[in-house]
């Protein structure tokens, strides 16, 4: 898998997968048809095949998919249900409500710290998470072998945040922050008003 | 613009534009080449103007964009700048984080009101807007003419609600429960583990 390319398009279908097959798994489903996964996933029936094909295929002639086995594989393509050591920065609702959200823990992503600059708040817990200060951040990241860093603050500090976790040897950032950051290790930026700017065009374009 | 289908990919990709503009804009660019916003958009130059063309062009052989022109361009084709009427379902950390977001009332997106089930806080105001008791969503829809419906509650209720807004007629919904829904009027599911999912699997692939 390391060897070939995979398009930008078919990776960001994954966790689509991944989310339509727990559904079909949840509500008792043992198997599906190509076609049957095309029609939930919105797509045909030859570019599901040729999505899974990139990853080994999976599927049999006649059969279809095994619902639990392809959610299996999903998993662990994804690299869901690893242990990843999480921190998040800022202590607004954003990090707040990532703070609380039990479904990231349940795949994995363990919250270790959230870390803000709000000294009110600093030694006291929010959902269960120490908050530290953010000065204490780097040196965290390198003591506890911190793997991924989620950025919920203003535009104004995101970059110099992410940077100082790059620095300090962090493997990936999930940024919330309203601006598009670059950095030479896996991120995430989160765009929150593209979704809203979409609704938006569809409500003018009906 | 109706007339022709324009497709997913493309839509998904304006907000994007949007974006950059804003920020080539605000850093005093005045003009841009098609393969300056294809570097900029992480995609080719051909990409850049067949994009674009599907609503008109805007771009002149041999000097590019206007970046003040483009941007004002892609603000109409994504409705941004109108007025949107919303309003907020549940006031836990993702509705107050979305209520307290400054950029959304500058780009037309404004809160008429949040709604919870919460007695202690129906009746105040958060980040400036009256809490109202979710049982008078319905009439409050049709009273003041909503336009866009914001889901922050949990999965167990989202499709419910997602339903009496409909039925209210209001104009579209943009959902951050954690389950898709599926609505005779458009609507954005934000699937926030998305994208974590993705920066797993880029963790897991480097």
């Amino acid at each position: 898998m390391k060897e070939r390319k995979i398009s930008e398009a078919v990776i960001r279908r994954l966790p689509q997968y991944y989310r339509q097959l727990e559904e079909l798994k949840e509500t008792g489903n043992e198997r599906i048809s190509s076609s049957g996964l095309a029609s939930i996933m919105g797509l045909n029936a030859s570019q599901v095949r040729q999505d899974l094909n990139c990853f080994g295929g999976f599927g049999q002639q006649g059969y279809g998919y095994h619902v639990d086995t392809l959610f299996n594989e999903m998993a662990g393509i994804l690299g869901i249900n690893r242990l990843y050591k999480s921190i998040i920065v800022g202590a607004g609702n954003i990090g707040r409500a990532l703070t609380g959200y039990e479904g990231f823990v349940q795949k994995g992503f363990k919250m270790e710290a959230i870390f803000d600059v709000d000294e009110s708040i600093i030694g006291t817990k929010l959902g269960g998470v120490d908050v530290l200060h953010v000065d204490d951040m780097a040196s965290f990241i390198k003591d506890n072998g911190i793997d991924i860093g989620i950025i919920a603050v203003g535009r104004e500090k995101a970059r110099e945040i992410a940077n100082t976790m790059v620095e300090s040897g962090i493997r990936g950032i999930w940024n919330f922050a309203p601006v598009s950051i670059s950095v030479p290790i896996p991120i995430e930026n989160v765009q929150l008003s593209d979704s809203l700017f979409v609704l938006s065009f569809r409500l003018q374009n009906r």
